[in-house]
């Protein structure tokens, strides 16, 4: 239980969503990769979102670029915290589509939107989301913020 | 047969999608109007936009605000030809949001996207549409820009 | 415990932040609601932030408008899931200023931004992250969707 | 008959163009393909738009950049459906020019807008056009669609 | 001869369109005003365009709004000057879509593109362009920037 | 007389402002070229703009990047018409901030404004207004027309 | 000495820069106010600019709306600090114009650009950069800020 | 005393932010230049901030991109003017996000906006606050600003 599921509305998505992977790895979170097209592949998503919570999943994060339905669609059908993430895909419009699609959802279906190609914080928000209600986890985010500290720490120390 | 499907994503969109409703029945086009949450009746999506070729419609008209994913989502899942119509909702952001979820498909789903607010060049869209296979139909288009340029005369002699 | 804190920069927010509050005493979930100014009272921000997770708050809601700082900074400071609602105030670029400074965090520090003044879907997206470990909340979710359902359901017979 | 007009504002604009010419030729729809500028040629615009209907032409694909005016000067002058394909050119505003340009028009006049360089959804949306009263052509339409899922089933499995 | 077509799209523009009428009989300089719309009167585009320079006009303003493409189809049909107005229609956005359609101009075609509703500005520049060969109107130019400054200089009285 | 002065803000204008040298030149009429910076030499600004109408010159074309001030302070102090031609230089925002503050000229004081970066545009309605008194430039920008038509043409014929 | 000058380009600014006027009042810092416009009144411009630091003045105010050129000429030809308000005019596209064209400028001639219609700000950072060698000035700001802070702090009583 | 703090979010800001480091070494006024993360290095922005005007420093300028923090929170929390420079980070848009979140302040709490990456100019501005009450330092920005002239007058010269 307590696993996150990643997915992304196509493999060109990869390079951006590995960010969020690889950051839940580091929490010791499991996950479970996929990928889903709200636009080719729509059953698929209705199979994915209708039964993610009931096989232990309980964060989603969905990745996708352009008019970005994916996330929408997946908080349409399921219960559980979805992360949206908006990838500036090739012939995006500069990532204000993949943004706006994304964000501005009608009241009743939220998704937790995070920055353009910010995968890695949809990672740590998935974690922290957990960490509401495990402090093993909670603990694994005090930390990992901690780090980040050291590190400015360090290059402020390299500055001078 | 030849007949028009007008969906929108909530009652409060009927305001703007109703010019597509009186220009198609001024041009005797059959027509059926449903109200289709792409985020709150995933379901009623699916079976509407799967069957609606096998019932005599050939067009569909889709209206939505905000991250509207309706047009979009009904294009993934039909066969026909789709137009999406971005209405200014109220918490908008200008309409950029409607517009940008509608227009920006990935390649392999198109939605024929019209202007903002823009129902009634939808409801001429699909009329057109009809007419290529039907020539009464592209009769009445072609008496309707008639018209239009006789009201613009109209309006010239009253200027001077 | 699970207790949601809600905050806002500015009591001119509470109108648009209200829909929170709302929605969460609909879902019976504990909510506690305070006015924090990141620029006018950065100290009680500090405060708020370091100590929320310690006395029961599982998920915290932080509302604002134009160059919106309150939900980043809570979000560095705090170890929880951070819920933005971007807020449209007077002097605002048509929301873009709120929505830019809430949503596009640095890579470690994640806001889960909702949509401009979208504070109801900020409120369900706090159920939700509740209910990712609490059944009873995730059951309370899967009603509402129900209820929205049904609500669509009924204005599309209304429109027959 | 239902031959699909593809026209273009520059032989700059073919590299993105050419993306429609090979869907429709992969969906064997007779095509004829023409260079003819709204503002250099502007006789040329109105005789290919004023006969197009009367020679075998069922839809008209243009495509342009920057002001484009050329989509719907040939909705104008056509009674026939138009799609419009914004091309990003070089001088573009990030295509923000030609995507208000040819969208925005005004009532009675619609442009089918597909996404920014989205010319091979435009020669999708030219068969959807078609397949609207041709059967063959409907199940070309379904059965690319059906190949587009499964590309992705086959990039899941790759994924896995 | 010098004298000053006034052309725009509709007669709701002619509020707007109403200042550079006033503006250039304050200069006593002659004008012609039409309404002449690029997407309902096409043939009256042309012919209006062709022969404008041949019956003593001098320059062209012509205001539109939305996908305005009056002002760039008037510059490629006619060699004389053409002023470009931006007009803010209803569902236009923000106005974006007008300026950027008569902006945007490609190379061999250009409109001289004044402010978002600047019809003022529009004849100001059309007595400018006249008073470049005419010193008549160049000093009439001359003294109404005068006045300008005059009332200025009054309104910095008034305020002390 | 009947020269076009041509200024820019920076040397660093000149790649794009070449177009409107070339131009020009290619139309055999008089040009004078120089550097003038509202920001770093207001004085020569303002002798320039002064004396321009008094030693020849009929038309200024001004161009400029950023916070584009020399096109309409040049509008400002001169009777003569300015065209205004937007650079997007380096720390340019996408060109908007060119295009904004040389386009949004209060009444009074209009700048005839081209496309981003469109110095060929500039030359040719210099040309125009020049023509617009002058037979011998005015039938110059007829072969001109005539020659883009044809160029179409030929590119036309090379892709049948 | 230690004036704070604040001049806007438009009578109709006034009411935008009353806050500027009644803040830097409420601080007893000395104030000088004036209409200068940039486009209208360049000669005073040029006098107000060049002398202002010789007659008393530290610091420079300098509002205007639209394409808004008054703040960057004046820091063009004044070694003074100068604070620059965007103002949203009747005609602004939503405040872009007027925000671009006074934050670009060029390396070289800073101004120093406050919120779209923020005159209270520009009268607060006068303040400030007063008090950088003022220290009675410096403690006025300071408890400026403390009253902000009691403000919402009674704000939040209020709402608990 | 009258020395100039440069602090920015992250050592990746150093490029841009160097050009305000050399500008103020040229003008041989004092620096201190230290990184500071709003949102990993909380504890540090407010000591910093608290103290920076007990220990010499007049001027603060601070550098950040993205969802630019940094600056606000630093005026937040000292008296000193605070200048803030917008940063086009890798996944900014466009830029857009730094410069409204640094820009669109709340009353009360200024910042002194400079251009996007305009790091030189914000040492300018320092420069010139200092100068407002420093007869040496006024006059090296005087003198700076005849340099820049001559350069101007220069590249003039070599265009001719």
């Amino acid at each position: 239980m307590n696993k996150v599921g990643i997915i992304m509305g196509s493999k060109s998505d990869l390079p951006v969503m590995q960010d969020a992977i690889d950051i839940l790895k580091s929490f010791e979170i499991d996950i479970e990769v996929d990928i889903v097209s709200a636009h080719r592949t729509p059953e698929k998503l209705f199979d994915y979102s209708k039964n993610a919570h009931t096989r232990g999943i309980s964060v989603i994060i969905a990745g996708a670029g352009g008019a970005a339905h994916l996330p929408g669609m997946v908080a349409s059908l399921s219960p559980l915290p979805v992360i949206g993430v908006p990838v500036k895909s090739s012939n995006s419009i500069d990532g204000w589509d993949s943004i706006l699609s994304i964000l501005q959802m009608p009241g009743g279906v939220p998704v937790a939107t995070v920055a353009l190609n910010g995968a890695k914080n949809a990672g740590i928000l998935a974690a922290q989301i957990i960490g509401a209600s495990n402090e093993v986890v909670l603990n694994k985010v005090i930390a990992y913020k901690e780090e980040l500290k050291i590190k400015v720490f360090k290059s402020s120390e390299d500055l001078k």
